[in-house]
């Protein structure tokens, strides 16, 4: 069987065999396969699809390229919140105390930011003393401690995926349902968790802008779980604005401990609840209303908060500033309105892509980014706004950013006469 | 606009610019466009083809990728036979020689054999003393001396086409027309020929297998020939056995010296004649009759003959070998028929083959190969033959390759008690 073959029978439109797509992952992880046969075949791929056997085996070839976590000693349930990326997504910060304050484990690797999205684990370096990097045994040891752990994408998490991906993306061959699907369940399957949830985000600032191509995507990732034994469902929700009302790396954690507080609800708060009742009732915790209560509890009751501080002291950091105010960096700009009215779009990719000109956000995987910088919106998509008024504030630690931070976030947003209708923040849920 | 822009554009089906397609040729010329990007390109162009402009731009622009000939000084109608590769098809040594003796000019490069299929700059480098590699300067002026000029392919000779042509071959992007014919095309555009017949060879031992498949690819390199400014048409040939009787180089060119001479007549004679006819008639020589008769007086005159004497004569080369009978390795073994009927198939891959078992053929580029070996058929598709009666004759110059190739030779023919229907050598005319 040479790589030859393999290339023109997908090319062909044939189905290929677990051991023809091994051949591919473990040849592209080994470097034994030349870079131009892969993108031949995954140009291929993009015109000829993948039938769902031959997704979920790619998938599964991904998974196994490299390391796994698999925890033999780690008692409880094992559960998981993926989202396909978005802006102001600090969604992991608030949902992984939750579930562990209710008892179910989260042992979570998650990715850095790239372009107007940003990256968990960003999230949490922006912590004072939080470390991000911690050896196989720490990781499995502070989740056994608090119920919760979650650190930075290993070097060797699904290699395969890294290859695939840096070629599809200089390839064209990056909106390809398979791909796409394969490359998300194959870093999430080297877990061994028992329930996935997936955030699969749809609008402006998603990836999928359309609720068809969202729903497509969604179907064969829960399908691929499925093939892989897991308990899993996606659920659809609004990304044509951020989520809720921070944009960046600390000021971003700060909203998420407001929320975790109990501070603030609205948007955020409630897609909280909604993925975490539905990892809940995966878990066969009860029925769906049942396990809302149970989020609004874990935070009315201050448990979901405790969790949160317990697991970011078990991994080094401290939450001091954000007690004391002391996480923004040295410049503020407020952006005012131009106009009265509606604001009426308030567009997310934009937004992260001003709050990425602030210093928050990498263009390129080795830049340096700013963890204080970002913006804080002062309305949302519906709110009534006065010419004059602040719409947002925009922080950074260098004035001359600003400018075309400023420029960038008016270019996102439009004020109307008329009240916009208000948005569907939960869309769909495929189980 | 960046090379990613181009792939995405063909990948949606879109007709590249000019420039466009400039920027891929020229970038894969000079390595500055990664080779995985140029193998994602063609396979988008497999699956979406290029329209008739974008197959000629693309020609054009391999064609200028590196060296061009283009004698100022050259008196006369610059002609050209271009074959698209069979067994036994040592046309271009007949036809140039007749050409040149009625007074054109051919200037050619041609290439070397690669696995079933013979080249005609192996088969003159089997002539002693025949230099294949001459200055840019020898090459016009032997052509200006005695109107005929052939060397090998130069290293810089569509430079371009190398490139594409090496990734097609480990990609699976080997079989599309636009890039087929852009491959031949970009080389023959090189020269600044006026007139060019384009042999298309269609059967077993052909690169097309169908005469649809032939006919369309005949078509799109007429009118990329005819977009550039050529009086063009192409020939549809029969390529399911050997052309003639010789397939293997010295012995080629005692066949074509036979046929020169006017002692050989039959399938070789024929195909000769009609494609310099269609030359002569494109070069407005006459009718196609008078262009036939002229060929048939070059031979039998002996014109051609001596023309051919003088073209080998001026690269250095001597046919005392062939005079003499010298030509031939140590050994030969006779192949006899194992049964009695009417030759029904004599497979021209498989003959093509066998002959390169014998040392005769290259299986990779860099092969060297023994140009006294080959096969020399006795009988020919339709031909009566009785059990015990010679069917061919091997040669070789180490005995222990005798086995393999007589295996091969074996099973390329079919003997059946019925005779088989006459073929037709000239399939169709495309103009």
């Amino acid at each position: 069987m040479r790589v030859y073959d393999i290339i023109k029978k997908k090319r062909d439109g044939f189905e290929l065999t677990r051991e023809e797509l091994s051949l591919i992952v473990k040849g592209a992880t080994n470097k034994t396969v030349p870079e131009y046969q892969i993108s031949a075949f995954l140009m291929a791929v993009y015109f000829r699809g993948m039938t769902r056997r031959e997704t979920l085996d790619f998938t599964l070839e991904i998974a196994s390229s490299g390391d796994v976590i698999s925890p033999l000693d780690l008692d409880g349930v094992k559960v998981d919140k993926h989202s396909t990326g978005g802006v102001g997504d600090k969604t992991s910060l608030i949902i992984s105390p939750v579930l562990s304050a209710l008892g179910l484990k989260v042992l979570k690797m998650s990715g850095r930011g790239l372009g107007h999205t940003g990256g968990t684990v960003d999230k949490l370096s922006s912590i004072k003393g939080f470390k991000t990097e911690l050896s196989y045994s720490e990781f499995i040891n502070v989740c056994k401690k608090t119920g919760l752990s979650i650190i930075g994408q290993t070097k060797n998490l699904a290699p395969a995926d890294k290859i695939f991906y840096a070629l599809r993306d200089v390839t064209a061959t990056v909106d390809s349902i398979p791909l796409i699907a394969s490359s998300i369940m194959g870093k999430k399957l080297t877990a061994s968790d028992d329930v996935i949830v997936l955030d699969v985000k749809v609008g402006d600032g998603a990836f999928m802008k359309s609720e068809e191509d969202a729903k497509n995507l969604a179907t064969v990732m829960v399908d691929i779980g499925k093939g892989a034994g897991k308990k899993i469902s996606a659920v659809i929700t609004d990304m044509s604005e951020p989520l809720g009302y921070a944009v960046g790396n600390a000021i971003e954690v700060k909203e998420a401990i407001d929320v975790l507080s109990g501070k603030v609800k609205g948007d955020l708060y409630n897609v909280c609840k909604h993925l975490t009742a539905e990892i809940l009732y995966l878990s066969n915790y009860g029925d769906f209303i049942s396990c809302e209560k149970a989020f609004e509890s874990a935070i009315s009751s201050g448990l979901a908060y405790d969790k949160f501080l317990e697991f970011v002291t078990a991994q080094g950091g401290s939450l001091e500033d954000f007690e004391t105010g002391n996480y923004l960096p040295k410049y503020k700009m407020e952006v005012l309105s131009e106009s009265s009215g509606y604001l009426s779009k308030l567009n997310a990719e934009k937004v992260g892509v001003s709050a990425l000109y602030l210093g928050a956000g990498r263009q390129k995987v080795d830049d340096v980014i700013d963890l204080s910088s970002g913006i804080v919106l002062n309305k949302k998509v519906g709110d009534r706004v006065e010419k004059g008024e602040i719409l947002c504030t925009l922080y950074a630690s260098n004035e001359s950013l600003f400018e075309r931070a400023k420029a960038e976030f008016l270019s996102a947003i439009e004020v109307s006469a008329k009240k916009p209708s208000d948005r569907i923040l939960i869309k769909e849920t495929i189980r």
